[in-house]
């Protein structure tokens, strides 16, 4: 049974929590925070605290805190010979600064209070310094998820603007298309489906092989009555991705 | 019981022939393709035929073929009072020439050869110049579907650039990402969870509510230490996007 006290508050927080306490081999002995009301939300699973000086004796301690609090918050942290890890994409293992053993344990999702998600199947990304750490780690990911990485402070960063790609800028690529709809009175949820399969195809097949629309097809006549019907920011990503998408895949220029 | 005719025998005529011939209240009679290795596939469902002059009787005749094939084939076609119908998103109605009864048939997803899909959950965009005519379109779609919208040839090519945005682009966004993955050595299967997850949330829950990154927190320092991790069109996009995120997230230029 591997123990693990929780430090912040806030979506992934509650997501491990939750997580942890309905694994079998591994427990959260306790969670800090300094925001009490938040606090309060974890006091179903286990015990909590607001004093950083009283906290319990655990095998590893996680943060789950805003990156740029990770530095400062972890030099607050007087536990000798404890390993801590914070659980970022962004940020390098060295940010942490307390006394002893450090670590990363960078679950790969983006999470919501209000959506429940199957740990099982979120890949998590684990760092150490020590090899017994890096082992612990493996370990405790195990006991909550299927799909566990080594992945270094060198690739985490890489992996993260990848994320970023995959996560931010689609996101927005979403909210413009929608905004195109609600514009001219289409509903929305006339793209849902083609979302989803477009999704659910990049998981099985490489993206590269399925590209297809006028940008690839280079269909010139498309493109400019397209381009002749946005405006501002929304042309200005449809004429940089169509030219990517163009150069991509062998338009002579 | 209404009849079709599906003319073409690529993927979405395929898509089109299987979900009318399992569909109660509508049948496909005939398809009709040139391509002779292609018409084979569908033999097991119905009639085929190379010749055009040989087309059978029935209520609806869907053109599904390239969308640069649309207007010169519809003028090929011989067919006196029959309502014919092409199937693209980017097409205007108008574009089809033959003599007599025309409309849409729009069915918004991106349909691969080996991916079989539900049809009732795909929303099929509907339009024809007769009253009577959209509602035997209306009545044939709901054979297949349970989500029809009467959308015209100006929505559509709104609809249609929405669609780029969210199929065509996010598959390059998602290619960019597996592209950074790989050249650090990253399983790209460590985003997929995170893919499958933004484009469920953004069916759920308005895009721009959900939003998050570097870009939306306004993180100078890891957008720029992105950025210099970044070269050509990569580094050109994550420019674009992150400013344009920026932009619509409030932050004061």
């Amino acid at each position: 049974m591997i123990s693990v006290v929780i430090l912040g508050t806030g979506n992934l927080a509650m997501h491990l929590t939750t997580a942890f306490t309905t694994a079998v081999d591994s427990k959260v002995l306790q969670v800090f925070g300094r925001n009490r009301d938040q606090l309060k939300l974890f006091e179903k699973y286990t015990k909590t605290t607001t004093d950083i000086k009283k906290l319990a004796i655990a095998d590893v301690y996680i943060i789950a805190i805003s990156d740029d609090a990770i530095g400062s918050f972890s030099k607050e942290l007087k536990l000798k010979n404890k390993l801590v890890v914070h659980t970022s994409g962004s940020v390098a293992i060295d940010a942490l600064e307390n006394d002893g053993r450090i670590g990363v344990f960078y679950p790969v999702q983006t999470f919501s209070k209000d959506r429940p998600l199957d740990f099982k199947t979120i890949p998590i990304c684990i760092e150490a310094e020590e090899k017994e750490d890096l082992l612990l780690l493996d370990k405790l990911a195990r006991t909550i998820s299927d799909q566990v990485y080594f992945i270094d402070s060198g690739q985490r960063k890489n992996l993260h603007i990848a994320a970023v790609f995959a996560n931010n800028f689609v996101n927005h690529m979403y909210k413009t298309s929608f905004d195109l709809c609600v514009k001219h009175d289409i509903p929305p949820e006339i793209v849902y489906p083609l979302i989803l399969e477009t999704a659910e195809k990049a998981t099985k097949l490489p993206p590269s092989k399925i590209q297809t629309g006028p940008a690839k097809r280079n269909d010139i006549q498309t493109i400019e009555s397209h381009l002749k019907a946005l405006t501002g920011e929304q042309r200005n990503i449809y004429k940089l991705l169509t030219e990517t998408i163009q150069k991509s895949y062998g338009k002579k220029l």
